[in-house]
């Protein structure tokens, strides 16, 4: 007999050899049905496999992200068996599942494969999972599994073996087909009910641009063919809602060949959206006790070194730009906190001074390469709403449930209700990784633990995934397509406040160092821009939105009322327009609602006779006809309703 | 006889041979007392000179700038003989007139000098300049001045020699003193009443640092001693309003030489200000039609390869910022244009929406030498207030006026009444060294003067100053004390629509070119806040000085009540604090009147019963206790009479 140990800390004995699928079993049958994959001590293993000494036992189901993961894994293999009896000769490499779906890297040869293949592909592969074919995992000699590949004339896959150790390779066979494989699939092909090709892409072997491309397969797969119809149809709403189709649709950003990818140029629509941003953001801080800084863009070589930035990221980062003497070096800034600690160190500073906060919305700049470069997500400047609050130790607690406080004001003002929060703390078992002391390190991971618990965020703890200089809190929200986004960070520092030798004299007149926190709670200025178009479909709460308002006139000789109508608009402070052109009143909502305008303000004889507008809502509502004055109340109603002041 | 004609146009006829200062007598006796020097068809000469063809005279006094420049250069040579005459084996190299007096480079030896040499030297001078020596310029060949130096050893002024032409060469003798030199001096040393030794530096002989260090004297020299105390004081003023010491005591900005040299880093009370100003003019420049926009402060080598500032400028500049794959070069932004064509470029336009008015608050980086570095003046990275007007050249002729309108409406917000502009237009005589139509050239010089005469500047034009690209039209204001500053420019250009080939589609449904215009009526936001920190002294007008209050409890029972007048104040939206610290009042007036803070508040026992507030004013007015409500209307009356409304 063996003791397993199951995640709610109760141990099963078991037989000696007894499976997974036989402990999900002994717990309900009916749960049992769902499981299709399961980690032992740590390891990935089949349902099937055998457990021989005493373990912890995590079960999957499809719900789990491993669950998805092994179900992923296990379709790729279908794939790649379809792919291979539909074109014989082509050489598989590596296929694995990926956050949504997997992918199979093949050499084709000189045939190329294209979106017309992809339902013959999807049928084959289907097929085959129909078979309800088991997987069977199955231990071989390196002699083998290279000649397995030699005879193929597959030299990826023996580049693979190659550098794997006798008698750790294994073999993972299903119906006729059998791929080299570690390990980690569902119990067999059955499960897999819906398959669906979604592209192909180049790929060099190995990630390598030196190697031969290959051609990556991307796919995905689920247990319900009504899966895959919702997620197609979430697909194809992503599509609508990319940012990067939307910012140019609605003109707030755009990238120049001549400026350079990852740079991007801020329209004027665009531009004053992320002001307005701004603004709401200072105001709050500036409640909060924050004060605005102005640093350059540039800083010597040496302040990075000083920060330890260099060391860690010189080589991968924009290179140093040197003067004309070349007796100088500046990097360009990759971070604002640098700047910030010499801010700091501008004079002297007394207990009684601290916390500083000192706020920035600071634009930096970092490599990336063009392949990883994504619209505003993935850029090589962008600006950080940035803040380093310097505290001392004892302050620490107070000031994160500030920040929490703010973070929260602000993505809730921007419609962001569904978010949790990850606390990563230190791994107790390494204390070398960790610079400061084991006290303030106590004291920082209770403070950000109480304050996430007080504010009743919804947050896990990651033990070990702590940076060497401090614990952090993050953000993730999830946007109105459930999709994951990563915002924000408060992240405490005990690193910088030692390289720059920041102090402040205590009240008994001895010279202490100051903790700091970093924060920003959108993250960047970019890519909460990218998530909230993407969030919202261009649909910006009102506040925030370029235009509320569209006045049409249905004729020209409306123009001059419409013209009242749009001064009048002003003076309450609506941003608005007027549609001049000489279109139908038709074409002109068909356009506005096409540009995400909210309301639409149909003046005709009626509506100049009775000094009132016929107010159209973006999605169709009609408000009928009211005066200007009551419009702008529904206006001003609506705002305060979502913008509370902090 | 000679025809000698005046700068009224009117001629003389005087005899060959006669001089400057016969032609200047001929004018009125009691003039020809104050000329000191005199130009020639062109070239300076002295007034003793005999003019020997016909020819345009010009006649300086004192009161003209050539006439200070005589005046300053003649007295270097007095200085030199003194420094001869003291220091025995002194080198003499170079000795010009500067802006503010003058300076001689000279090799020492050994011997060093400092502050408390001058009045050795200004006496010796002072001595020789009362010997009322005429200066005598005299032609010497090129073996006789080589003998003359080598004979002293000066192989300074042997390597000067050596680099001119036999037949070219004169001596300029007064006194027992020679010395080497092209001419331009006044009559004589006697007209030289006060001399005053500034300041020593080193400087490499030929600005070469492979060269010798020589000791560079600074002085300067009056016809009158008043003159000189009044310098003497200006110059302790300057001190005291020098930009980079108020900036430090008001806490407004600070450099880190971690940070590097001429990258200023804005502290809070500096950022706020700043951000006042930028809002200042966003507002104006809303209500004339700009639409702001955002863009990266890096841009691939490629854009200004294009707009032509890479060929230009490059070498001199810093150098390009490289990728880790060495693939991709980028350099600091140098200026916001390039950027703002790329966003015209965006999509295609129509005459319908010209003009677009694109306006950043751009930080940009220019390379200057370390020498050349000066506080906010001179810096490495800086913030214009930049905009750029696309428009159609019909409309050229309004967006310009618009702009001055805007410009007098900025400066004179600022409390600056008191300026003059230049017009530069092209050289008639030299066509091919200027790009565009000469229609355009006719259109746009004609439409600056008409704009500047319509609004009444004080302007002067000048040919041959303008651009390749196209005329321009320049501010400069007088400070407090009534120096010069050099401020924001209006600039028409034709060369980046053509090089970005920009376009817009005209009523005639053909593509045409449209024209530009730059323009930054602060220049720069560093300049622009160093001028207004040396114009004011620090105190800023009161809607942007950072406290425009402080409220002095008389001791710790008030602090209540102080707190509660501190409230009240913030819901009025004025700046203010509360000097808590337990010292007496009257120390508190004292710093506060160091910090510039315009109004003190002091409440005790009788302002606390009668709800009210003792108020002082900066710089001692006691205005009495007054209720908060009138104090409000006191500020509120104050900021409305000098911040008008654009």
């Amino acid at each position: 007999m063996i003791k397993v140990t199951l995640p709610d800390g109760s141990i099963r004995e078991s037989k000696k050899g007894s499976t997974p699928m036989d402990v999900a079993k002994s717990i309900s049958e009916g749960f049992a049905r769902n499981v299709i994959s399961a980690k032992y001590n740590d390891t990935v293993i089949e349902v099937s496999t055998p457990l021989l000494e005493d373990g912890s036992l995590v079960l999957y189901t499809w719900n789990d992200k491993e669950g998805k993961k092994a179900f992923w894994h296990s379709s790729s293999h279908v794939v790649a068996q379809a792919l291979e009896e539909l074109y014989p000769g082509a050489k598989l490499t590596i296929g694995p599942a990926i956050d949504n779906g997997f992918y199979y890297d093949v050499d084709f040869g000189d045939r190329s494969i294209s979106e017309k293949d992809f339902q013959e592909i999807e049928k084959k592969a289907l097929e085959i999972a129909r078979g309800k074919h088991d997987y069977k995992m199955r231990a071989v000699t390196k002699a083998e599994a290279l000649n397995k590949y030699k005879a193929q004339g597959n030299e990826y896959k023996v580049e693979l073996i190659e550098n794997l150790e006798d008698g750790t390779i294994t073999f993972c066979d299903h119906d006729t087909f059998t791929d080299l494989c570690r390990g980690g699939h569902i119990p067999n092909t059955g499960i897999i009910k819906a398959i669906k090709i979604l592209s192909v892409a180049g790929a060099y072997w190995r990630g390598n641009e030196n190697n031969k491309q290959l051609t990556r397969v991307y796919g995905i797969s689920f247990p319900k063919q009504k899966e895959l119809t919702e997620y197609l149809e979430l697909l194809e709403q992503a599509k609508q809602r990319d940012h990067r189709k939307l910012g140019k649709e609605l003109e707030l950003f755009t990238f120049s060949a001549k400026v350079g990818q990852g740079l991007p140029l801020w329209l004027p629509k665009g531009a004053a959206l992320r002001e307005r941003l701004e603004n709401f953001l200072k105001k709050a801080q500036k409640k909060a006790g924050y004060e605005m800084v102005v640093t350059p863009h540039i800083g010597q070589k040496e302040l990075y070194v000083t920060s330890g930035h260099y060391a860690k990221y010189g080589e991968d980062s924009f290179q140093p730009i040197r003067t004309p003497k070349m007796d100088e070096e500046f990097l360009l800034k990759p971070m604002n906190c640098p700047h910030h600690c010499e801010i700091f160190n501008f004079k002297p500073h007394s207990y009684k001074d601290l916390p500083k906060r000192f706020a920035e919305f600071g634009t930096v700049y970092r490599y990336e390469q063009s392949g990883e470069l994504h619209g505003l997500t993935r850029v090589r400047g962008f600006t950080q709403d940035d803040a380093h609050i310097f505290c001392t130790p004892d302050q620490l607690a107070e000031e994160f449930k500030n920040v929490i406080d703010l973070t929260l004001y602000v993505l809730g003002s921007l419609g962001f209700g569904n978010f949790t929060a990850q606390v990563s703390v230190r791994d107790l078992n390494t204390p070398e990784k960790y610079i400061g002391s084991v006290e303030n390190w106590e004291k920082a991971e209770n403070a950000i633990i109480n304050a996430a618990t007080e504010k009743g965020l919804d947050f896990v703890v990651e033990s070990g995934e702590a940076a060497f200089y401090g614990p952090k809190l993050d953000f993730m929200v999830k946007d109105a397509l459930g999709r994951q986004w990563q915002l924000g960070t408060i992240q405490v520092d005990y690193n910088l406040p030692e390289r720059f030798d920041l102090t402040y004299k205590g009240s008994d007149n001895e010279l202490h160092r100051p903790v700091m926190i970093h924060r920003a709670p959108f993250g960047s200025m970019e890519r909460f821009i990218a998530l909230l178009l993407e969030h919202t479909g261009g649909n910006f709460p009102l506040w925030l939105i370029p235009e509320q308002a569209i006045v049409l006139p249905i004729s020209e000789k409306h123009e001059k009322y419409a013209q009242k109508v749009l001064n009048s608009l002003e003076n309450h402070e609506i941003r608005a327009l007027v549609d001049k052109r000489s279109e139908t009143v038709g074409k002109k909502i068909r356009e506005a609602e096409m540009n995400k305008i909210p309301f639409m303000l149909i003046v005709g004889d009626n509506e100049e006779q009775e000094n009132t507008i016929s107010v159209r809502r973006h999605g169709g509502d009609d408000l009928g006809s009211i005066s200007l004055t009551d419009f702008a109340n529904l206006v001003t109603n609506e705002i305060n309703s979502t913008l509370k002041s902090f």
